[in-house]
């Protein structure tokens, strides 16, 4: 029986700062009738995702920012209930950016069908989809990490970095991690398997921890924070190192301009290369990465974590959750 | 008849800021007779370079620091006066790195013999040769510009930045250059044929003069300044993007750390690559360098300007000269 009415999360303000409730909104929309060549699709988990702070913003950048009153977009895996399109049937696993929504009418574009195999379906959010991807391409295009050379991850226990600490292990590098607690800390050594990882919240000063927990200098770092971690990794990258910009969401929330590095005059004297990096430049690569990622998952060398909040309700206090690093690994929300 | 002494320039304390008067003095030295195997050299153009600065410091970097109580070191190009080297002959002219003396006795060693043809001996330490090199391969290997982008360059009368400024028009690129007068800045327009040149110390606003300037945005930036130049650049950079960081001297002198810029982020967002480089990396290049530069010299499609200070005692003011910009162009102290 198709439901008559979906829940969405719309945005309701711009949040000025670190979002909070009141920047978020739950409606009750009427679902059109399923029409001839559509489907239905309930989602069954959402992702959730620090990029998504910068679409809110009202500013040109590389997506469109979200619309006051719209319904927020981003990845999510749901299940088709209902199709007179014959490409879906009743059943099948679909990837879409439509997001934060709990039904979906389509035509079927952009939706990508996803066989889970023995994972698990959320995985195809995070380790086997754009997150992992993410860490894949980042890593081994931009960061081009050699076999002994010492990697440095930021935030090293969340979605992205703890996928581009086990790579960076798996291609022989000795690997550096930084996390916001002593249990992310404790997981990355233990079950990432990583060479060390220190708390940066309690580490007394950032920049001799990593200096010391680098002692041959890093050679790639991988940069999802900004501010101080970068100017530490800066002030102990080796000559010719890459730095691979994926994010900063240290300075997502700022309300003033954030104060950028004093060290970049390292760039020049250690001949550094600083890149900035888009998953959606390397779509071509998901081929490659799924078949690497799928053997490293079966040997058992990829691990993850996975935070799933529950209720399409608790979507914000998701977003809201990952500035204050309340994730582990992958935070995912489950319909 | 051989001389008995040499006047060189030492460093007499380290620069705390602004480099003095009293961070330099000279000396006269005796001069060894000349064994066999050695060759006299008398000095005629001495180099001096911003980059000197950094090697003022005690600190390590990709050169060693200058000692208090030697002599400073750099290009220079030289006469031989008297040989009992059967390499080199009376009359040779050879660049060296021995830097700031009159006079040096040597085996030979890291000599490089030079025939000026037509152009003036001085043109060795500049347009034709370490500052036209830091200028080709600068642009051409790490900036990458293709026809019809937009180049814009900083301190853009300076020594390397006229020629950076000249070769990008040469590769068919829109060029925009800043400069510290109006009357660099007309000679830009005007002689040195860029499309677009603007004095930084009289702009109200140089967020907006680069972005005016650049309707296009900037494909490539060609970094020889640092500060509100790279925060500007940043700002009107277009997605994939390349900045040249050859040199920051608006922060050479810092006293504290200087403040880094705030718009880091748009590394990130339009997946720029900020690249550091030092043209002893690219020396391999010279051959080809030194092909091209001749050729374009001949054409008359590269035109350069010497600021020439006669008199060894001069030097320690044509290098505190830099930081005011008072050169325009090369600057070089004349023996």
């Amino acid at each position: 029986m198709q439901p008559i009415t979906s829940r969405e999360i719309r945005l309701k303000s711009r949040p000025d700062g670190i979002p909070t409730p009141q920047n978020f909104e739950v409606a009750e929309v009427p679902l059109p009738e399923t029409a001839e060549n559509e489907l239905l699709v309930k989602n069954l988990y959402m992702s959730v995702d620090p990029y998504m702070r910068g679409r809110m913003m009202d500013r040109q950048s590389y997506l469109p920012p979200f619309q006051i009153g719209h319904p927020l977009e981003g990845g999510s895996i749901g299940e088709v209930v209902e199709s007179k399109n014959h490409k879906f049937k009743p059943g099948d696993l679909v990837l879409s950016m439509l997001g934060w929504r709990e039904y979906f009418v389509s035509k079927g574009d952009g939706l990508m069908r996803i066989d889970p195999g023995n994972a698990p379906v959320q995985a195809f959010l995070g380790a086997l989809g754009m997150t992992g991807l993410t860490a894949y391409s980042g890593l081994l295009e931009v960061g081009k990490p050699l076999e002994g050379e010492t990697v440095f991850v930021s935030a090293a226990a969340g979605a992205v970095g703890s996928i581009v600490s086990q790579i960076a292990k798996i291609k022989g590098c000795r690997v550096v991690g930084s996390a916001g607690s002593d249990k992310k800390v404790a997981w990355l050594k233990e079950e990432a398997g990583i060479d060390e990882a220190f708390n940066y919240k309690t580490t007394d000063n950032i920049f001799k921890t990593v200096d010391k927990l680098c002692p041959d200098g890093i050679d790639v770092y991988f940069e999802n924070v900004g501010g101080k971690h970068l100017e530490a990794a800066l002030e102990t990258m080796n000559p010719q190192g890459r730095l691979v910009m994926c994010g900063m969401i240290s300075v997502y929330n700022a309300t003033k301009p954030p104060v950028g590095p004093s060290n970049l005059g390292h760039i020049i004297s250690k001949q550094l290369t600083m890149q900035g990096f888009l998953v959606g430049n390397y779509f071509h690569q998901m081929p490659q990465f799924q078949a690497d990622m799928g053997k490293w998952i079966a040997e058992g060398r990829i691990k993850w974590k996975d935070t799933v909040l529950e209720g399409i309700e608790k979507a914000p206090e998701a977003f809201m959750g990952l500035f204050r690093g309340d994730n582990f690994g992958k935070m995912v929300v489950k319909l």
